[in-house]
């Protein structure tokens, strides 16, 4: 089967293609929020009858929290490898709504000075991607009536919300998911240009934890300078989690944090990475990280510890002058190498514990746990990708580091004993996680154009 | 004039005086929240009105902010001396709404272990004191045709909100506002039993920031490491705000912080305060300020720092791995002596700034600034009124310090050159602030009774 005739189709197809997007864009499906549990469900039921549209096989298989999406469909010849692909429907919260410049979920093409864009949340991060991946299926199917591979359509709807139903169902499923390897597509363009195979991802470690202090909320007046305030403690306490150069002081944290090795260093620095352009984009200049470390191990082989939300107290216009009863604070660790995200659970616990002061006490709760993950690139698809996808962007694909955490792929390995290999079309500035979040048509276009290539090379 | 048949009539009469206290009540005048400033305004009306129905010539008076109240009524001798009563019918927000047992705006009696209380925000402060003073005139001028001094009657509305109006307001009414001496009953028994004069206050400085680092909302796995953490740098900072000895670490802070004089200390000592039962009531048992301070020199005469709100990243439900754009505090710094809140405002934000990093600015909002208070006790009604009050409490009424901020007594002082005598019957567990507050039907009724005798051995 030639591959002109499908790139051809995906460009006369890339508007009914951009619309098809758009309905899956404008379901809130954000899988955090129990408020948005019937959003969830709803784009799992329209990816089921999307791909029934293009011949899959497909069910929603319901867990305890959102529903998976598994589907088959044949192809290729009987030596042809059988592909899993993996990607997931749900979406970030999108507070401070009052910085989206529209809705989140009325997705619009704008035009901007870097290109067209769709703006909307889950437009990169995932629906845009995984989209990207069907309709190179689509356009091979409606093209040459078949796929050069059998192909198994897997869209979990907790990725945003650290997947609980995950493992068992991977468990639970295990002959029905066999493959020969998986494929994710929730990764980004080296530099949002140069097309990249990633070898290594993060894990990720997250803690929420509130500490009490008084029984009720006090005034600072009667009470100031006699009672404990929580806030003043859970400061002094996170204040502490990173040293002056910036290593975190939680003991034990850097067990199993490896050095790079040589090749990889050399890689790495052929990469010319322009820290600079990167932190630029999002007003900053300097890295951040560990002192001794380059920006680019800081975000791809360092871990990291980030209070990601904080609150306690009078929050509200104006002035309280209130000594809160509580005081809260979301944390979560970024992990690499062999790091035990349960020790440094324990780890963590118990160092915070160890600096309460009389009077204070903290409850934890977990928020997911992976370990980082590294890919084995000998799998000849990894070399069969780079090769094509140059031609698509005109740059060499290359193989680089994530500072994202997809445990999936992890998962993967551990439980289905399959390898993975992630490519992504998403750029720096897509603003996932963030207001205004989009996706550039041309990471859709060309990232369709690329699936179709890669399918090609691996498939027969 | 005789005194026991006021008395009487504030028995008789403490019926239909709970209810026109319930009708103020009912009124949401929070001041620092600008969505209440009608309900703000309908108290002040609702104060012309009720002073009006005792015979007081008294009007409202505009402000850039909420609106003063000012009325004069005559009464005693020629040379019967001229008070000026202070009070504010303003109250605190009423967060975090869901620890009140009812609505705070609803005021009820209460049969409580402790006896019957009248609950509501504002129950104690500040409109169940100020109208412990309105309803013994009203029985002094019900059972004598006139009050036993001349009196005019101030009531502010932005006192919960740092006072911006007060001091152009008292400076352009200089002459209409002269008096021989105030009286403000916005103040508590000893330990909730011993009537007290208050002879110290300590002053308030106010200072809103928030820390910005990066232009937009970030995800954490793309720029976790490479990018600064606004809430790791404010908490890193508010974490060094006091020393593990409890001392504040400002530079300068502690100038003009005097020790506590032979005679005071000995004053004190004699109180025999109970901070066992202080702190137990709220369920903390260790004084948390400076290691080398009584629990009563922590709340009266040292200086303290408090972080009153804290808010950035991720609030919500679940997690979010955002690396936030802003960080967010409100901290609040009680004074005492001669520390000048101007300078140390000056200091603290020279001491937040020293310590920022690269790439991240802050900006900072002043809320309001008053020096510690030191009250003339040599005025003769310090001693009238000591003398007066052990009849109606059943203890002697004692001097005592209190670590709220109550800057209108500065004012009078330094703008009317008038002196201030604070008394009143707030309770420890009155929980002003807080959700639930109340005041104690004792409180009203021999607060009432209190003022009766007070005007009765002042006036003639």
């Amino acid at each position: 089967m030639t591959l002109d005739p499908v790139l051809s189709r995906i460009d006369s197809d890339l508007e009914a293609a951009t619309d098809r997007l758009f309905d899956l864009l404008r379901i809130p499906s954000i899988s955090t929020d129990p408020a948005y549990a019937a959003d969830c469900d709803r784009a799992a039921d329209w990816l089921v009858k999307d791909l029934q549209s293009i011949g899959v096989e497909v069910g929603k298989r319901p867990t305890p929290g959102h529903p998976m999406v598994l589907g088959h469909i044949d192809g290729g010849d009987a030596d042809a490898p059988h592909l899993l692909f993996y990607g997931h429907y749900d979406v970030q919260p999108v507070d401070p709504l009052d910085l989206w410049d529209r809705d989140p979920f009325d997705p619009a093409l704008e035009d901007t000075a870097g290109g067209t864009v769709i703006r909307a949340r889950g437009s990169s991060d995932d629906k845009g991607q995984l989209m990207t991946f069907i309709e190179a299926c689509r356009a091979w199917i409606a093209e040459h009536g078949r796929l050069p591979c059998k192909i198994t359509f897997f869209f979990e709807g907790e990725e945003e919300s650290g997947s609980p139903s995950l493992i068992p169902f991977l468990e639970e499923h295990k002959e029905l998911m066999q493959a020969d390897l998986a494929l994710i597509c929730d990764t980004g363009l080296f530099e949002s240009r140069v097309p990249a195979i990633i070898t290594q991802l993060r894990g990720l470690l997250g803690e929420e934890l509130v500490l009490k202090g008084p029984d009720k909320d006090l005034h600072s007046g009667m009470y100031g300078g006699a009672s404990i305030n929580p806030i003043r403690v859970l400061t002094r306490i996170l204040g502490n989690l990173h040293d002056d150069q910036g290593r975190i002081q939680v003991p034990g944290f850097y067990d199993g944090v490896p050095e790079l090795s040589p090749e990889l260093a050399k890689q790495w620095k052929a990469l010319e990475f322009d820290h600079a352009t990167f932190l630029g984009d999002v007003g900053l200049n300097t890295p951040a990280g560990e002192q001794d470390r380059s920006a680019l191990e800081m975000i791809w082989s360092r871990p990291t510890a980030e209070i990601n939300g904080i609150w306690g107290g009078y929050t509200g216009d104006g002035f309280k002058t209130v000594l809160p009863a509580e005081a809260h604070a979301k944390v979560s660790f970024r992990l690499v190498g062999h790091q035990d995200p349960h020790a440094i659970r324990e780890n963590f616990r118990a160092w915070v514990q160890a600096q309460l002061p009389a009077d204070v006490t903290v409850e934890f709760t977990g928020h997911g746990a992976s370990k980082a993950g590294l890919m084995n690139t000998t799998h000849p698809a990894f070399e069969q990708s780079r090769a094509v996808l140059g031609a698509e962007w005109g740059h060499d694909a290359v193989f680089a580091g994530c500072g994202g955490s997809i445990p999936v792929a992890g998962h993967f390995k551990s439980i289905l004993e399959m390898d993975t290999m992630l490519v992504g079309w998403a750029k720096d500035d897509d603003q996932i996680h963030s207001p205004n979040e989009k996706y550039d048509l041309e990471s859709f276009r060309k990232g369709i154009r690329s699936w179709a290539r890669v399918l090609d090379a691996v498939g027969s």
